[in-house]
């Protein structure tokens, strides 16, 4: 498969459903709102709700199952980049080549469009479609909620970024660099994939083996990042060290996608395009 | 009933399952759980918790069921204020007499707890007790969480937040006061009694009579707290207008119980309460 044309096509159908999924521009107050649409419609990879779907594909689901929790994640990330972009956090001007939130509109709206980013997201995820209700879909949707709460609270994403800005002026050990790690981006990237193949109707044993997938790619995402940006795990065990360590993450993520065959060649591409993606 | 027993004995009851509901302060990153309950258990009268519990009541519902969507409840109400307090929102210094949350740690902190606060909030909702499980408490449960998010978002909660830190420094009208309060404070405390009826196992009529009683609830909570601050509509229509008005809509809260009878005695109370409690 071509990763490059399958990213751009499966990042169309996302940006499309997150503009339905969004509020208007228009909505009362309009401020918030466009504040929430521009931190959101801003030409990100859409990397987590692309894992989603190709999770759902992995286990022979149906996209329509799983995209409003792909975008629930993706509002997820983008709440988290608002408000880690504040003064008060690793106070960014820039995000994406554009003023980050708070420099376009001003703080306060920031840190409430981040709120409220995060607030509709969970509305989407209980959110059951009209023509598909029956038991056992509320169930997982309850259940794929919960997990993705889990992920993204104090002891997920929060607990990460929080132990991330208090190190920011303390020496970093290796297993605090590993808490960051696993916790500030790797957790969201592994409940994408984790809640495509739920949502998608996985069996147990296929949703485990995603999982576990996807928090190797949740690794290897952040090695390649500081492998780039010579920080971090990069620094402290040395580049070809860290070099090493992401083909072995690549190896063990390709790994346990095999009982799944050949319908996860998208995910399997994907781990190859994080490894080789600016290095 | 006496009123102030009915409450000091029912948030005596709330306390005690926040603290159970709330992660350790011992927990990963220490901090962040600290500032969490930290703001959570700081003494306020858990006025919304004790709300869903006597709309609960007033269907001939169960208090476990609609105990963790109470704390949930709470917790939300408790985020709210720790991102209302921030430097750049209202810049408090105190809160019920204690230091705010981001002076008694820091603001990132705050920033940080208030987002793991609303996330741990969709989490309990959630979680579905083991022993009850069955498609209709699941479907109400992710029925009352849609309602909960939809309530406290940009288009509830957060709306009248940003609409109320947007007309500080210009001048308001009618309109604008009454968006505000039915947005910032009275979306909160309404959704309290729909949950609690709803999760209580009320009718569509019984819900919907305490839905209508929370809403006109909440506008008289935030008009007897105008006369009092003597602010925003108190000022605008002048107070014994206000007074006037508070004891119309006081009428009118006991009026949607009516329907209810007796078991609706502590809702009843609760309206007597908010109308009599400082003035």
């Amino acid at each position: 498969m071509n990763i490059s044309v399958y990213l751009k096509s499966q990042s169309k159908k996302v940006e499309k459903a997150l503009d339905g999924f969004l509020p208007k521009a228009t909505d009362y107050p309009p401020r918030l709102h466009q504040a929430m649409r521009y931190a959101v419609m801003s030409g990100g990879k859409r990397i987590r709700p692309i894992l989603a779907l190709a999770a759902c594909e992995a286990v022979g689901g149906d996209a329509k199952d799983v995209m409003p929790a792909a975008c629930a994640l993706e509002l997820i990330h983008n709440y988290s980049l608002v408000h880690d972009d504040l003064p008060c956090m690793d106070d960014d001007n820039l995000r994406r080549g554009r003023p980050t939130c708070h420099k376009k509109f001003d703080e306060e709206t920031a840190v409430l469009a981040g709120d409220a980013l995060l607030t509709h997201a969970f509305k989407i995820l209980a959110s059951v479609n009209g023509t598909d209700i029956n038991s056992q879909t509320v169930t997982r949707r309850l259940d794929a909620l919960r997990m993705i709460a889990e992920a993204v609270g104090a002891q997920g994403m929060v607990g990460g970024q929080a132990v991330d800005i208090e190190f920011q002026e303390k020496e970093l050990d290796l297993p605090t660099i590993e808490y960051i790690n696993t916790h500030k981006s790797g957790a969201l990237i592994a409940v994408s994939t984790r809640i495509g193949a739920y949502l998608g109707g996985g069996t147990s044993s296929q949703v485990r083996s995603i999982f576990e997938y996807g928090k190797t790619l949740g690794l290897l995402f952040q090695i390649v990042d500081d492998i780039i940006d010579q920080e971090g795990y990069a620094t402290l065990i040395g580049v070809s060290e860290a070099k090493r360590q992401a083909q072995t993450l690549l190896l063990g993520a390709k790994e346990k996608l095999r009982p799944l065959g050949s319908k996860a060649a998208a995910l399997d591409s994907i781990a190859d395009f994080v490894l080789t993606r600016r290095y």
